[in-house]
């Protein structure tokens, strides 16, 4: 069993790994509250997660140079507030920059360790997700996510889905793009990672914007693996 | 216990984590043997690594741009060889390039992985080594290390003992320079790190170079915790 020539599982982490809607509404439940918004929690995650992909686009599209997505997470924050009643300028500097670390405080699919676990023992397994180095650390020592290393955007300078991040990824890794699995629950990641030349395993992620979810609820394609969690991706792996 | 502020732990890895001596002359016996040579493969250990720190020097000093340690590694072995009597040309490439991973198979000290798994409980634990990812990838494979993450010269670009070495490695952390403690069993290491703003930690491994060894056999200044091993440096931190 296993993919053939396949020596490093790269992991998409938003939505993937860590469930982001109920971690940010969580975290965001008390801050609102105290600034008088009487906005729903769940509706300023999906809002606050709506400006993650034009912000990087500015920078995909060189428009501006790459910054961490913590810089770009707090610019986000600052433009979504107003839309929750909140006014930016009355907040202390450091209810801000906390709130910003809540996408440091996910926590993982129930899944997520065991099946990592699993997986590194037949595979190096390292996130490529477009969150800088020290947020996926700190995801990873919240839940005990086995990472063998930290991969991703800030090491490549390029936000997924532009090629570099892939290509760059396994040129770190001294592979050819081939040697390398991307796991997403996302199609579009894996429309990229393949058009790059890396192996595609899809997991189904189906509550990951909540029980009323429309998109990436099954794969799209014939990836070359589709999964229902990463236990069964270990179970088709063979790990 | 503990240093005061400290968050991260970032370690040394050639001669502090592992035992390259003793690895690289294994690995090379075969090869040397093979070729014809009748050189001592320490000798050709200590010729090898000789040639490390001017290699490095050049990047440093700006006289070429940034290459990973495994390109540096692969042309010194080149032009070590004919000092141990084996024409280059004469050997496949793919022998050379296994040889060159040589530094990819190094057997990590006793007590590193005890030693780390203890701190890791504690701290967010990675190497800060010149070596590139992958190297460090395949060590950590290799031994167990426990490593958080893999940070390091090919994250940063820079080698150290340059100053970017450490404060880029700060940044990517979001950490002040003095929330990280720089682990090594090389005094001019701590020497740079200090000069940053990192706390410091000595550790003695006294047969690095041999048995014959003559440098950083003690800490040569006050830092901040002068250790035997890393289970020593867990207890003093009560880790």
């Amino acid at each position: 069993m296993g993919l053939d020539g396949v020596r490093a599982l790269v992991f998409d982490v938003f939505g993937t790994i860590v469930d982001w809607r109920n971690g940010i509404a969580r975290e965001a439940a008390p801050f609102l509250k105290r600034h008088g918004s009487d906005g729903d929690p769940a509706d300023f995650a999906d809002a606050w997660r709506r400006r993650y992909d034009p912000a990087m686009e500015a920078v995909r599209c060189g428009l501006r140079p790459f910054v961490r997505l913590d810089v770009l997470h707090r610019q986000n924050l600052e433009d979504v507030l107003p839309e929750f009643g909140v006014n930016v300028s009355d907040v202390p500097d450091s209810e801000l920059a906390d709130l910003n670390l809540a996408w440091h405080r996910l926590d993982a699919w129930p899944d997520a360790v065991a099946g990592l676990a699993r997986l590194k023992a037949r595979y190096i397994i390292a996130p490529l997700s477009n969150g800088n180095v020290i947020l996926m650390l700190d995801l990873a020592k919240r839940s005990g996510l086995p990472w063998d290393a930290i991969l991703g955007a800030e090491l490549v300078r390029a936000y997924k889905p532009s090629p570099e991040a892939y290509l760059r990824t396994a040129d770190i890794l001294a592979m050819h793009p081939s040697e390398l699995c991307m796991v997403a629950a996302h199609n579009a990641d894996l429309v990229a990672a393949r058009s790059c030349g890396l192996k595609t395993a899809f997991i189904t992620r189906p509550t990951e914007h909540g029980t009323h979810q429309t998109t990436d609820l099954s794969a799209e394609r014939n990836w070359c693996i589709i999964s229902s969690d990463l236990d069964h991706l270990a179970d088709i792996l063979g790990a």
